[in-house]
């Protein structure tokens, strides 16, 4: 069995794979540069499953994860999630002494969730975005000028930095959800949670017809993510999960759903595993 | 009247910037490093008004944006707002000669609008995110290395840069919504477009209940987009447009809807300008 990640070594999405590799007895864990890179990977059956990260408790969803999900033509479907809690550190090289900090470099997320430890304390320096939170790690360890990256614990043990601060996300209690992506399609409603994709015709109130059929049958609705169709302005496909006790339910409101919608996707029913 | 906007020349938002301040006949034009540093400085009255990205066709809303109008303590608001097509294009230097490319450039957002031209063209060659798409052009024009930016043509003219591939966007109808943020609450609901943000209380069938408020009244919901609401995953903030002929129904509406929510702001009501 192999699973793909984010790579380098030390990224958060290396916390969520290690965790969640533990349900299985041998697996083969594969790095990759980009998160496109693992779901092209899972697309083209070059590993069995990717975990990427889907949504973030103060940045938001992961556009990348997610119109790869809606959009791409070989089809992905969500089999499993995984919450880990995240903290940012604000590491720098082990000679560090006071220097001015040239730049600042991370994941766009990273820098996105220390965003107001960054005004408070950087307002005048740089941020970069690079691939990811260990690839940031990386290249500070490596760089001859004084950097920082916004980066796991874990990355400064394995690129031997020195943590200047701790924990500067802006709210203690951030957690990333992520999901465990396959190119199987769902075999059953089973899950806790349901994953659909859809698109309405672009007419007043259709959306809304959508959310009657969940609230007729009881459906709670967790998440409702828009996202642009890409060719105009103002027009949106909607990922939502759901979760309902009674299946039965869930399949007949689905069922509904489908028939009122221009488009439609069951994504996954899955439950998380850590 | 002193409008900001994110610098420096040669930015999309330039290019709206300037079709705004036709309206006006005394305008002063002051740019900002980054979208933060705009709407700090509407916020701050260090500028009478600033014209942000709010959302694109392709890679959807700015959070640096949504999140400003949402979360700050000091109130923002929308007076109005910007349309413009966007043309991505991969700018080199001028005496590019067919050498490899080093690295690619642009905002974050300038990288994910070309996303399948990437994939296609340079699958292997590394994208770096700056802080705008004027800037990417900058840099690649004072870079010793072949460095290429994702920019708008008028860069190209700006930092005597030569187009390599016109229009490289994912899909060539690209348009970037722009709004105009004052820190004067509105006085009206006369605009086209109404823009609020609420929270409900976290129990199933809450956002039903919202948009049933809506269906009520026959009010046309142009776009909803949930924000995580930052210290517990699976919590959101909801932004929403709403179109409505009938002011006085629009005026119920929203008095229904604020009695329906744990948190109520009216962000503006406003009119297309360009």
């Amino acid at each position: 069995m192999k699973v793909g990640y984010l790579g380098p070594n030390g990224t958060f999405s290396e916390q969520a794979v290690l965790n969640y590799s533990k349900i299985y007895s041998d697996v083969e864990l594969i790095q990759f540069p980009t998160i496109r890179g693992v779901l092209d990977a899972v697309e083209n059956s070059i590993v069995d499953e990717g975990v990427v990260p889907f949504e973030n408790s103060i940045e938001g969803v992961v556009t990348t994860t997610i119109d790869g999900l809606i959009f791409d033509d070989k089809k992905l479907y969500i089999k499993s999630e995984v919450v880990i809690g995240i903290s940012q550190n604000l590491l720098v090289r082990s000679d560090y002494n006071g220097e001015k900090i040239e730049r600042i470099i991370s994941h766009p997320q990273g820098i996105a969730q220390c965003d107001k430890f960054l005004r408070e304390n950087f307002k005048d320096t740089l941020c970069e975005a690079v691939s990811s939170t260990g690839e940031g790690a990386r290249i500070v360890s490596e760089s001859r000028e004084f950097l920082a990256s916004i980066s796991p614990k874990r990355s400064a043990e394995i690129y031997g930095l020195k943590i200047l601060k701790e924990n500067i996300q802006d709210d203690s209690s951030n957690q990333t959800r992520f999901v465990v992506v396959t190119n199987e399609s769902p075999k059953s409603l089973l899950g806790d949670k349901t994953s659909i994709v859809f698109t309405t015709d672009h007419k007043p109130g259709e959306l809304y017809k959508i959310l009657d059929i969940f609230a007729i049958w009881d459906i709670n609705m967790t998440k409702i993510e828009s996202r642009p169709m890409k060719h105009k302005l103002g027009t949106y496909c909607f990922f939502i999960d759901v979760e309902a006790e009674n299946k039965d339910d869930l399949r007949d409101a689905l069922k509904m759903v489908e028939r009122k919608t221009s488009f439609f996707r069951l994504l996954g029913s899955y439950t998380r595993v850590y």
